[in-house]
């Protein structure tokens, strides 16, 4: 079968099985979960990093520096690009030059943007399954980048262990923005463009609303950087790497596994549910109960449960 | 049984009954679907139509003129305010006094405001169902009026008959806001407030936006009201009939009811399975494979798979 084979090049550690592999979950593909079934067990060795903030905060640059800092330390880095915007504008927004260079020149960075298009609900679990087979690939370190800061960024972002949160000074109301759930689940913030005026305040207003958050043992750090000058970005690097040490001596990063293969379980069974019924309704009887019910000539209710009872075979008795 | 007591006393239009089987409905309560099915059979004959526009817009003097324009011609309503922003501030919005006075002075209206929280995605079709129990109970019209313009508000109106966007002048850019699919669907158009600045400026825009729409058999009106001196509503209740008349001529009424009788069913098939696998989640066995996939005892594919064979009972064969 060319899945099996596809799998066996992907374990040889082939670039090309990899993005197959990617594509099939990202199209939900009928073999989406024969995919994550078999890298599943080489999962959980990755450090997830979620990047996010408004558009123009600058964090395409800062994702570069950060790749660049992580791969002087020797890591191998995965990269994972969603707009959900694009959702609406159809179109990609990932073509930078810098990182098509490394796309060509280090066999160690991959990099992947996600252009989904429909089914807006299935995004952010849609994302946690790519991050883990770049994880079962060998990546040490898999970063995901978000554009924007609504709440479809933050589910995206909530799946990673450490969460970065970049401003900069001047993008008006961003820190009103900013509430929507994902100043609530940061755990690094980043004041690009340091160099321009009203950094300091962008400083004092994260400050302030950081005050007004819920008490937790791990206090977020604020870093200043001026990415396109590559300045500040060994102080995040290192701002992450106590993060994620705190997340292991917390034991933080264990209940955040839980948490994971539990969620893994429920997103999994969802999709086979779902694929067994959209296979069970193409079949010629379930379109039959369906045509009556659409010309009145079956009670819209009693057609689901006969759906239900002879075509889905789900026992569901009464009173249950 | 309490449920059977309470739809004899709704045939029997007792106003408490029929209140109380909304709330049943809006709580998603395990008695929903008998609810429906009960009412089910005696639905279809009330005309559906939804009002929507931007908060300041003036729709609620507006409602209150079209609930009595409707009772002068003798028609029974029923009216379902939807205030999708109330799930995020957790306040219901209804309470002026001119509402208040027709709930008690005339048997005929019927008001109810839905303030549901949580769940978002079910907000839509749950409207639905409560305007058909309002339809069974005898209404000849159900207002469902919405606040905001927005996606949410686009899905609620999108299942009523007859659809009536209001605007104002000196909103800024609510053009803007309105392109977010409502203007797709509108079928008659208000201006209130038209004795205000800008009144025509609004006309213009609307009239450039409708250049713009698919064509259609049916040329949307646009009335220009002054709701609250009662100007304009006449003109208004006429082109509801005008477009009413329209849907059912066109045959295009009977091709809605089509499509609401096979999203009835789709809707309930899914609560129905939710419902099923919410209560099988719950039972020991189900728990025991949770807690097991949680604790990385068990792969979550494999556990997936476990709680649909062993708990669900639902015969997913491989390759199907």
């Amino acid at each position: 079968m060319e899945l099996e084979k596809l799998i066996e090049r992907f374990w040889q550690k082939d670039r090309q099985a990899l993005s197959k592999l990617i594509t099939i979950v990202e199209n939900n593909s009928p073999y989406m979960l024969d995919v994550m079934k078999a890298v599943y067990p080489m999962t959980g060795k990755a450090h997830i990093l979620g990047v996010t903030g408004p558009p123009g905060a600058g964090k395409s640059t800062l994702v570069d520096k950060l790749i660049k800092a992580f791969r002087n330390e020797g890591h191998k880095v995965g990269v994972l690009c969603v707009d959900p915007s694009s959702i609406y504008s159809g179109g990609a927004f990932l073509g930078d030059r810098i990182r098509m260079q490394w796309a060509y020149e280090d066999d160690d960075v991959y990099l992947r943007s996600m252009a989904t298009r429909g089914e807006l609900g299935g995004l952010a679990p849609r994302a946690s399954e790519i991050i883990k087979i770049m994880d079962a690939f060998g990546k040490d370190v898999v970063i995901v980048e978000t554009v924007g800061v609504g709440q479809m960024e933050a589910d995206i972002i909530r799946y990673a262990d450490t969460k970065v949160v970049v401003s900069v000074p001047g993008l008006g109301d961003q820190m009103q923005a900013l509430k929507g759930g994902i100043l609530e689940i940061a755990d690094v913030f980043v004041v690009n463009k340091a160099d321009t005026n009203g950094a300091l305040e962008v400083v004092d207003d994260l400050k302030m609303m950081l005050h007004l958050r819920k008490e937790s043992d791990w206090k977020p750090e604020i870093v200043l950087t001026e990415a396109l000058n590559n300045k500040g970005t060994t102080e995040l690097y290192q701002a992450i790497q106590t993060h994620k040490n705190y997340l292991n001596e917390s034991g933080t990063a264990a209940l955040m596994s839980q948490t994971r293969r539990e969620h893994t379980c429920l997103y999994a069974m969802k999709e086979t549910i779902k694929k067994y019924i959209d296979h069970k309704m193409e079949i010629e009887e379930a379109k039959l109960i369906q045509k009556k019910v659409r010309e009145g000539g079956l009670n819209p209710y009693q057609g689901a449960n006969e759906i239900i009872n002879n075509i889905l075979k789900i026992n569901i008795r009464e009173g249950e």
